[in-house]
């Protein structure tokens, strides 16, 4: 995949809830698991391994603070975590709060519905919250 | 779960690769995904922020030790990480080598497979030299 074709490149997807120059933290809102989260490398990077380790440890920092984040907002029942890229292979992070009685639980989102699953309804102030807890954390 | 009934604290699975006090290494055989590796903390620990920063840095500079070994060693056409612990809430990470002519690329290994799919064979020397490759990279 070329640059120029690349959905994360684009920086048009999901909402903002944190950036800096080297990553940002969107949140997904088209998805049956409410809260998804994903943090985005800015540059066109395919693997985890391709970055230094200041950059990893920076990542892994912003995904920590966003888990922490979801935990705090949403206190859901599990916590999911995966860089896969397979699909699309620009460094991106997913972190999506799962529950008992979401569509797909105890299997990955990926996998097949167990159930028709519970959607639930974010706080009205999501989004706000979510920013602080990142500020908050990250500066 | 209870820690007596977690198969990860019990530390039965899978051919140990590397292995220190915080956490191991191992590989698991009986998959279609050749040269999947997990990484296992030692302590039944929910979620990857039920850890101090200096372990989450830790457990990842060993994740990332994997995952470049695994290149190094097989050359995927793709690296899949991901710490999910759903239905085994015992924290630990998946290392998945992929291939574009594995069973279920570009889709997750959790979802539906496309296609019979390649199963590779794995060098002989796999365990040592990746053995080789995690002492260097992690004493």
């Amino acid at each position: 995949m070329s640059e120029n074709a690349c959905p994360y490149c684009e920086q048009n997807s999901g909402t903002v809830l944190w950036a800096e120059q080297r990553c940002r933290v969107i949140h997904i809102a088209d998805t049956p698991f409410s809260g998804l989260c994903r943090v985005v490398w800015s540059s066109h990077v395919r693997e985890f391994t391709d970055l230094g380790d200041a950059d990893r440890s920076h990542l892994m920092r912003v995904v920590a603070a966003v888990e922490r984040g979801l935990r705090d907002v949403l206190v859901p029942d599990k916590m999911n975590l995966a860089s896969l890229g397979t699909a699309v292979p620009h460094l991106h992070w997913h972190v999506i709060p799962r529950w008992a009685d979401d569509s797909h639980y105890p299997e990955p989102v990926w996998a097949a519905a167990q159930r028709k699953g519970v959607v639930r309804a974010l706080p009205t102030d999501f989004a706000a919250q979510m920013k602080g807890r990142l500020e908050a954390a990250l500066g």
